[in-house]
């Protein structure tokens, strides 16, 4: 960490400073310039407070030079992180296809669903038992009955389940999904993350509507650092002024984060454009930017569906995506 | 609610909406223009997927003309709501003052705060146990203790505290806490706000970094809609691009927020800009746009604080801050 | 238009309203609900002051039936509109692409780079001669001097060129360029746009940091109703409060711009990012999204290139992905 | 600026880097840490690219440690500046009222209004003449005879009178105008900042909708450096994700920029919000936060406004108010 201190500041508070730094265990290299002291931090400075430095009188700014993130560090992870289901294989060159319905509604339903994105190339199924809805009076998910219901779209296709926790009182009945998702929404409900870094199970991040990509990568180190290192990140639209779409996909976040960690990076353009006649569009740029993986929102009967239709595609609309999401993939990584 | 239909849609399509919509227990007034037709939809539309609706093909647009909210909507409660927390009121007139350390750390600390910011005018105590911090690494308050700390200051002050609950599981600990508070990454955590909806305690909900005023609302409408009708709003600053402040205190969502809903709203100047060199005058802006309080950080030794000592003010500043505070609101609500 | 009154105004002020509208040239289609009175506008709402009808005490809620815009609104327009230049063409179907350095520097570094790009696939070449720069002391462009460089790697290479024009009085040096572009900062520099109208030169206008689509399209809609319809649409990144990327790219404007009007639409994911090494990711999710065009800056020397040399690629670089490029458009549009 | 390189540089790329560094004029200071090597470049560094150094493979960050700001930085100005225009001072403690309607509309419209906020304190008129406007078919002002009906007002009251200009053309209109105003869609229009800069008038400088503070201070820059001293900085309000209101009136701008620049700092609230009954709130948040000034849209008949009328106030409005802006001032600034 560098501290930069304003031009002209008084000996005692500079001293009172350097003082207190070397008290949390570090080494301090001063460098004198014309305008400007500048301060090197040498020592593990994780723990250290920016802003409360920077806040300081006598500090001009502050700035960083290790990340404060470690076990998703790229730096110290050179190899990508491969993460295994059952068979299926996510990250490390693996590129796999995740769909379903946004909830799950029955059991004729999530079957036929599951059949058929599996027919179009879909390696895991999602769909929704436990919903976040803004509005209370929204259908919420047929919760444990949902999760009923996916199990046994498990046992009819072989795929495997990725479904959403909201609360953390109800860890138990996940028990047997295969991949935990956590919402944009929980993404920094760090109580959740910590849990969940608790269990065996491969977590599916998703980034938080106004949350930085530093940000993702604290609360995946959340998990991680509680024991659990199999999480996959999804990229699935921010918050901005736009017109006309729901958020804004910022497929800049995929070879960024690739840089920036080890771990898996999908991306979700059902959520993020909320349109579904876009989302082929933004499924096949997802895949040309480089994401790991797609996941998308599959519904046998769209106008019916009691969440989010509006963004959902019909069977065969994503048979036809799938053929040219597997062919871009061929041409960026063949 | 009003959709008005693409030029030129086939008529079956189109009564085919207008069936699904009456299935849904709604009327349906239908106007032909020239180059639209426009459905009115008579009946209770909250449960209607408005994006769903605009997501049809044959559907050039939606528009809402009842709010999906009820229990906090002003037009169905005309009259402010006031708070009572002990002798204490806030809301419809009674502006009250909220004011304590980002985390406590001490009991030395929490009642030499608690005096100073008591002589200073403030009449709530606000004290961090449960910290939410992005990173895993960083301190997270000192729990049970810090809320046995609280009590401890309230016993020596008589103010009553607010203090913050992130998880579900520790509410049990919060039972003689007297105002609980929900914080901005928790502001979309349907799970816990329907279990605050269950308690009788204030609820004190900050509004998320990238939520609209609308999303603010609906999340109240949790709380009220499970039983629990005493929530205060307070507005801490969203994301947006701007460099040099931590976030955008958004103080025109103090009057539109007045004119939305008929629950108190405060504004936290701290947590909003991070810097308590400009605290004041955020203060007392919040003052003058018309919040019923203001929710300032103070600590007696902010270079020291464990946690966010950027945004805090001393005991003394505090103290000439609020004579400001209360001279604008003076002129404000003579 | 729709205008929603408030639930129980007065009788006489609704019915001022309607007599205002009505000298306007509008008639007036009341339609009376439960809660609320519905005015339907009907004839040329195009004039209306949307903002000042919502503004009223009496009205709560206004919403636009027909977009604002008419020259650019696909729904007057259905066939895409094919831009040429000589022998070039852009939009319905014809893909190009567009390539050449940030500034223009000198003659050996414009036909290098020309020849270079050209060899790779680009059919238009771009290079800055005015420059927009944030601070005065930055380098802005070597202005005249820089035209007749990019004349003579026109010349040299029969490609034709694109350039940005900053100052309405410039006009004339343009008088050869075959392309005129309209920078972001510029997009809203309404006495340009309408000069540009004037012109009969392809008009290449970049979208502002911070506008919707509909002034965008507001914006083409300047230049076209002042008598040139020649405009191609280009996205290049918006703000939001993203880290590590400049700026972000908002890669579904593509396809939702496809659907509001006929004018072809481009990517420049140099500008977007800000950082070369993701350039080539981007570049082929804009070609996936469905782009007309994808416009790249291209250095043969970045690390002294004169301005923004992070954000270029080399010449072998740029090779390499164009290959890719064309193999991803084959894919979207076989 | 400080540069810092990543782990494990090759030494022969870190040199040329240093050689490139040197050649532009700076002496570089290196120091070496566990894990990274830091370099500080010592000496004039306004004209080095900072994006483009950061961009380098072998740079992990850079960090400015100087503004690139002089004229309008306070470091080297330490007091305010405060700019006259005939006996009206702004700034330095001299807090000034601006009022007025959006448009020009006739002789009697201007003169009316003027002489109410004359009565009611206010010691500047605006005024549009020409008019900015997102749709090509919208009023844009009656231009020279807008700035003519001015004038007349200006005689009628002895107001002195601000308008904005948009096009660099029409200059010479302005010749007897009091302070120029550059609207937000041109702040980054940097060749009518340099003409602005070679007049000798008060230049009233609003932030662009998606500008930063630094921006908007370099824009300031762009004027002053071509030798006209005196600009006036007004916050009106960013362009953020919020539903309601208009655009999000950043107040911390105003404490923020008193600190980075010694130019005087106004508000806009009418702009800001759109909304005219919530402007008196933010009309006193904007007074309390310490603005310099306040500038207000005033209108004798807002209903039949050509534009904007949804955010102007009735003179009796804005009398009412500017009592309480008084009595605010007189809190914060005794």
């Amino acid at each position: 960490m560098i501290v930069v201190l304003k031009h002209g500041v008084q000996r005692d508070k500079r001293e009172q400073l350097i003082h207190w730094l070397e008290k949390q265990g570090l080494r301090i290299h001063i460098s004198e310039g014309e305008y400007q002291t500048v301060l090197g931090l040498i020592g593990d400075t994780t723990h250290i407070d920016m802003d409360l430095v920077d806040s300081l009188e006598i500090v001009d700014s502050v700035k960083r030079v290790t990340e404060p993130f470690k076990c998703c560090n790229r730096k110290f992870h050179p190899e990508d992180m491969v993460v295994e289901v059952g068979d299926v294989k996510i990250g490390g060159g693996h590129f796999v296809l995740i769909a379903g319905p946004c909830s799950v509604e029955s059991e004729e339903q999530i079957v036929t669903v599951a059949a058929a994105v599996k027919a179009a190339g879909a390696k895991i199924l999602r769909g929704g038992a436990f919903k976040p809805r803004t509005s209370p009076y929204d259908f919420s998910g047929l919760k444990a009955t949902g999760l009923e219901l996916l199990r046994i779209a498990r046992k009819e296709t072989g795929l495997p389940i990725v479904t959403e926790l909201m609360d953390v009182r109800d860890l138990e009945l996940f028990a047997d999904v295969d991949i935990i998702q956590v919402g944009a929404r929980n993404m920094q409900n760090f109580d959740l993350l910590r849990e969940l870094g608790r269990t065996d199970k491969p977590i599916l991040l998703k980034r938080g509507l106004a949350n930085t990509l530093k940000e993702l990568l604290m609360s995946a180190e959340y998990i991680m650092s509680s024991g659990n290192e199999r999480v996959i990140l999804c990229e699935r639209g921010i918050r901005t002024f736009t017109d006309y779409t729901r958020n804004t996909l910022d497929l800049s976040a995929v070879p960024m984060l690739h840089e920036l960690t080890h771990l898996p990076v999908i991306v979700d353009p059902s959520h993020a454009t909320g349109i579904a006649r876009i989302v082929p569009n933004m499924a096949l740029a997802g895949t040309a930017a480089g994401a790991d993986g797609i996941m998308i929102e599959v519904h046998n009967d769209p106008i019916n569906a009691l969440c989010d239709g509006a963004q959902s595609l019909r069977p065969e609309e994503y048979a036809a995506l799938t053929e040219k999401i597997f062919a871009v993939r061929k041409v960026v990584a063949p």
